[in-house]
Order: structure tokens, then C-alpha cells, then sequence
């Protein structure tokens, strides 16, 4: 692929650090408009209609055609490229756990790292609903694990999809969730071999 | 794809209904097992391992593969029909629907619904929460509403994946969730759509 492609992302954000991780990794140009929330420049691009649903991240081809949802985007970006298994099993596979995280993962993890780390959310983290997080998170990284006991990547025998998709909000799940990763070894282990590829880069800090 | 399958399915739940109504589209035989919430049966398919995460729907193959994730299963038998489109960005369009319906759509959709039909979850079908998701789904069933405006179908000139995975909960939106579905005429044309294609079959009743 060579066409321009720009990416309106929040830098601190799990979902925009999946695709400029992916980005990275593939060693893909682009444009980078960086968006952090409760920014005037946020609320221009809404106003502007740059963010359909006002959602990011959004990427934006040359032609203006406008991509959403950041498993689908990764999907994108990585077409023909070893990221996504060409073997039709593999590939559901890939896509259970992509679907995995966006429906029980990320509600969670991102969640309460949200509830703890964001002045604007501080108000909605009752002591209840941060219990109740917590243990339902720690039940999901369980199951995390255990995708990944005796295995270096979730799918396969190499990196895919599923591993960029779950590790943007895991790796910080320790740090910015609360969740006591001291419990998951397989995942601490995952998390050095993500560092450890050529080209990776880190989630940036919340401002 | 000739091998045997056998679906083990909620036939009551809309996750499971997707898999079925696109088998029943494809004309494709499986083999059904159909496990009911809070009966014996489905205790029993959980203590025997037969369901990764105790999760239905479970898609099992003759060699012992098991594939769980509605949307991720749907992919699976899908695959080399038209009902995923080989255009690279269409393919990212069809799943972003996917990942929009498992993130956003369902938790609301199909949550609501669960509280207000369910016996054993009725207890927690407070007025603040179902007023609370009786908001957030009229904003979502206005994105899937305003996605179908001037076009037949979610995603290019045909029938895909996307439109299988949205319709399963929207359909009985009105009539289970209780929401108000007459504020959405492109929703309720694209229904009449779906529910004419050939080979469609029904959601089951909740028993």
C-alpha cells in the first residue's frame, strides 16, 4: 500500500495506541493528528465532521474515505501482510480474540484504568463499581492467561493481530487499571516478547 | 466446506440466532445442540468442557476444533461467499460494523432486552438502569439507522456479515428491548429486507 493515509488518534488511549503500534511495527508512513480529550482542537475536529460518531481513532484515506473502530482499522492496515493468518481457522481464531476484547476486555480494563487515571471520569468511581471491576477484570485476564499457556503468541506460532489488539490495553493494565498482573505470568511474559519487536513503540502518558 | 459441524446454541439468544440464520442462509447442514439458560443440559455441557469460558455460542468441527465468539464464527463459515466482500476496504467496513455491534450495540441492545425478558435477571432491571439503556439504545439504533439511509444494505450493493450480526438484536429491538422502534424507518425497511432473503429463518422465543 502506498497511498497517504492520516490518523486522527488520542496518543494516551489504548484503541489509537493499537494502530500506531501497528503502524510502527509495519513500518508504514503517516500522518499523525493527535487529539487528546477535553482539547479545543478535539472539539474542532468534531465540529468539522472529521470523526464520525465524534469517535477516535479514525483514519482517514487520500481519497477521503473515513475508517472507524480500531480492530477494524488494524484489520485494514494489515491485509496482506503476515499480521493476519492466511489459514481460514487461524483467522477466525484472530478475530475471536479481537472480538473477545472489544466486547468484554476493554470494557473492563479500559475502563477502570479510565476511572482512575482521567479528572473527568474521577466522579463516576464509586467504591462499588471499582470492586466490581476489578474482580471482573481480574476474571478476564485469567482467561487471558490462559491463552497463552505454553504458547508465545495467541494464534499460531507468530505475532498476529490478536496479540496488538489485547496487549494495547493490557501491558498498562497493572499501571493505569489497578489489576495485580503479579497473578499472570504467562501475560507478564507476552508483554516483553511485544516489546521486544523490531520497530515497537510505547503507549503515550495520560497529560 | 464439507466437513460436519455441530453448533452449540442458545436458540433464544441473539448471538446464537446469528449463527444459525447465516447457516440457513449458506444452506449449509450442522448439527444443533440447543442449550437453554438454567437448564440441566447446558450445566452439563459446561461440566464436560464442551464450552470454552462455560460461553455459548461454541461452533465444534469434526476434528475437536472449537470456535467461540458469535461475530468470529460467523467469519469462519462465511469465508469464500459472497457474504464477505474481497474489496479490502469493504472487508474493513463490514467488521467495523462487527466490532461497532459486539463494543456498543449489543452490551445496550441485547442488555436491555435480557433485563426486561429474562426471568433471573429481572432483579436487576432497576428504573434508573433500563431508563439509562433506553437513551444510550435510541443513540445506537440512530448510528444503524443513519448508517442504512439510502442504501439497502450496511455495507456496498449486497447483503454481508455486517447486515447478519446488526440484525440479530435489531430486529426484536422493539418488541423485547422496548425500544421505540417507529423513530427508525430505514431500520424497519432493512428488516423487511432481511427477513425476505432466501432461506431466512426466525428467532426462537425465550422459553
Amino acid at each position: 500500500m502506498t497511498d497517504r493515509i492520516t490518523l486522527y488518534s488520542m496518543p494516551s488511549s489504548g484503541n489509537s495506541y493499537k494502530l500506531r503500534l501497528m503502524l510502527a511495527l509495519l513500518g508504514r508512513p503517516y500522518t499523525h493528528v493527535a487529539l487528546e480529550d477535553g482539547t479545543p482542537e478535539l472539539d474542532r475536529a468534531k465540529a468539522q465532521g472529521l470523526l464520525p460518531q465524534g469517535k477516535l481513532p479514525a483514519l482517514h484515506l487520500d481519497d477521503g474515505t473515513v475508517l472507524v473502530e480500531s480492530n477494524a482499522i488494524l484489520w485494514f492496515l494489515a491485509q496482506g501482510s503476515d499480521w493476519i493468518p492466511a489459514d481460514p481457522l487461524d483467522q477466525a481464531r484472530v478475530l475471536a480474540w479481537m472480538f473477545f476484547e472489544q466486547n468484554r476486555h476493554e470494557p473492563v480494563i479500559a475502563g477502570r484504568a479510565s476511572l482512575r487515571c482521567y479528572e473527568n471520569r474521577r466522579a463516576q468511581a464509586t467504591p462499588e463499581r471499582m470492586a466490581e471491576l476489578l474482580e471482573s477484570g481480574h476474571a478476564l485476564l485469567a482467561i487471558l492467561d490462559q491463552g497463552l499457556a505454553g504458547r508465545d503468541w495467541l494464534v499460531g506460532h507468530a505475532p498476529s493481530l490478536a496479540d496488538i489488539a489485547l496487549y494495547a490495553y493490557t501491558h498498562s493494565a497493572g499501571s493505569r487499571g489497578g489489576f495485580d498482573m503479579a497473578r499472570f505470568p504467562n501475560i507478564a511474559a507476552w508483554c516483553v516478547r511485544m516489546a521486544a519487536l523490531p520497530g515497537h513503540i510505547e503507549l503515550d502518558h495520560i497529560p
